[in-house]
């Protein structure tokens, strides 16, 4: 079979975590927790499974999760989506930002991503037919330039997206940077992804600005978020997006011939959960906790620490460490640092189509304590 | 937002769904059981949950998962596939065809389809930019016709779509059949997509013939098939498809940047049910029965029955009911059938892209002898 997508491999996230586990190495590499979910978690879903539902839900998602969304959004940014028309349940954000994609970008449009961005997007673009503009963040801040933003817009832009907290680099989108988008979109009918996968996940004194709480973004966003990363249920896979019913309307065309619908059970349980804002509440508290120590430790090393402002990652740079190995590519430092060291990291180059390799690998500190002190110890060799 | 997909609509699956739940009606529209599933299942996943088996699992399935489904098809159809390479866990049978299509159909290619077909296969072959190529099967019999399906490839078809048992008209194809489509197309390179979501549900004299125990077929397929079907979960959203390596691995390229992997403790759940072969080899004699239920209550009214081999489904004439609504399209039919009869039921018309109206109904026995028989008393009525 000749292949459509010559560029696509297999994502680096399974290739170091297959390392890692082959190597016996901590895994620092693919983000997710080490650490298990709240057991009243587990006891709604299996409340709903063992109560019957397990048949489909409405191809939108079940109405009381959909109530809670709406409701969580509200009480956090202030802007009230309808449930009904503007909320969708999804098969993770992965499907959810490939679905808005399909829904929106036609054949020759263009679509600005800010790279180093989550390895799925430009593939997603491909398989749409459109063609992704790679604008680079700030080299070293990975901060977003407005200029070169505005010097990729074209009359053949459909959509840019944008992510914050941002992963690989761990920044957060500040009030600043919110309003200068909303000023450049202004004028113009590009649709924004807002992937905000990490809403939970910012540190004090900072705070999430999501889109929806900017009404000129708000009115052009489909804003995507993940329960999987905010309840450490990783393999869950459900997220949902939020919409203007006019966008959600053409996202669930492509939904609806997608998945259709996702997991009944697991929405039930999940709507009952949310009752309790507690668990996302005290998240920020928790991750912080878990980052101070990581930072305490990786201090220690000759790693050279890069912010970590919100999400779960921690990038380093690796210059000058003083091993053989410095002059290996960020790569196959991740893969020698599994092997020989036993901690999987992964290399910031695979957030970049053409392979930009700056020095900088990320680290996940969703772990346990004992795990992140497991890998402190062995980094500490270097 | 302008559309890029005016041609869609909410399915009639939702619609149909939604009348039925307003009117009360018994409903029999869309395909899913009125009964649960086995507990154990239920427990199996209740189980992994409990055991923190909560986080990703591997992009292309649990390997107990890929194992047990090797197994079942190695022990039902005699061909063995390779566990790691040539099975996918997928979040249903539709994310895995719409993964398919934009796996291996470019812009421009053109994608046979026998209508009546599912009413998501035209829309996810518009989404990879190619061209739906509709071909009918026979009108009354609904079987296929070789020679239009002969005269409609073309050097630019890149695939052909098959679903037996078929989903509406619940015929199978018979081993004639299935040799026929292997001569068709073994001086091609025409990729075949078989759709066997109904695999297990298949009555006695005849049997299901999958395209995995044609060599011929086998080497240029991917089969699709669904545990919610199989297991009476239709809300659980998970399935797989099995292909040959170099097939499987375009697949995955597509799958992993769509869904990334399915519901961890749903995949560990169904590969510890999966052990016992029990369930789904008795599932030809438990729909049998509710087949036999429902077609013996449809022969005292005025519908006109056709066969029903396979899948759920059965389907009716509507025509020479002598009432009033006889000249309704069938759409309307199964609209007044809901609100005036109070039984829901799915017009044919709803699986073609022209909406060609043949006056024939399908009807969904996957229910509850109760749920049939209070169907079947207001149906009397006609
Ligand atoms: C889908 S595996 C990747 C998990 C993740 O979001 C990451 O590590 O960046
Ligand atoms: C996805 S809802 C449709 C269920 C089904 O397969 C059918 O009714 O044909």
């Amino acid at each position: 079979l000749d292949t459509k997508f010559p560029k696509i491999g297999t994502t680096i996230f399974t290739v170091m975590s297959a390392l890692a586990t082959e190597k016996n190495a901590v895994n620092l590499g693919q983000g997710f927790p080490d650490f298990d979910c709240d057991p009243k978690l587990v006891a709604c879903v299996n409340d709903a499974m063992t109560h019957g539902l397990n048949q489909y839900p409405p191809m939108t998602g079940v109405p009381a999760l959909r109530e809670a969304v709406a409701d969580k959004i509200e009480s956090l940014y202030q802007y009230r989506y309808d449930a009904t028309s503007e909320i969708t349940i999804t098969a993770g954000a992965t499907q959810a930002i490939l679905s808005i994609i399909l829904a929106v970008v036609r054949a020759g449009d263009e679509v600005i991503v800010l790279e180093p961005c989550y390895d799925s997007y430009i593939p997603n673009i491909d398989m749409a037919g459109g063609v992704a503009v790679r604008v680079p963040l700030t080299p070293g801040t990975f901060r977003p330039d407005f200029d070169k933003i505005a010097a990729a817009i074209t009359p053949k832009t459909r959509a840019i997206i944008v992510n914050s907290p941002h992963n690989p680099s761990a920044t957060v989108w500040t009030r600043e940077e919110m309003l200068t988008l909303q000023e450049l979109l202004a004028p113009t009918n590009i649709v924004l992804i807002s992937d905000e996968v990490y809403e939970h996940m910012v540190y004090a004194p900072l705070q999430h600005l999501s889109a929806s709480s900017f009404p000129g973004l708000a009115e052009r966003a489909f804003i995507v978020s993940s329960f999987g990363k905010t309840f450490h249920v990783t393999g869950w896979k459900i997220g949902y997006v939020a919409a203007p019913a006019a966008y959600s309307a053409e996202f669930r065309k492509v939904h609806q011939f997608n998945v259709f619908t996702v997991n009944t059970p697991v929405q039930h349980g999940l709507a009952a959960f949310l009752q309790d804002p507690q668990p996302y509440l005290q998240l920020p508290a928790f991750y912080a906790a878990k980052r101070d120590l990581f930072r305490q430790g990786l201090a220690q090393t000759k790693f050279e620490l890069l912010p970590s402002e919100g999400s779960y990652f921690q990038c380093v740079r690796i210059a000058n460490l003083g091993v053989p190995e410095k002059d290996l590519s960020e790569a196959d430092f991740c893969k020698w640092l599994t092997s020989e060291i036993g901690v999987a990291a992964i290399p910031l180059s695979a957030f970049y189509a053409d392979g930009f390799d700056q020095r900088v690998v990320r680290f996940c500190y969703a772990k346990k304590d004992e795990t992140l002190k497991l890998a402190l110890g062995r980094l500490a060799r270097l």
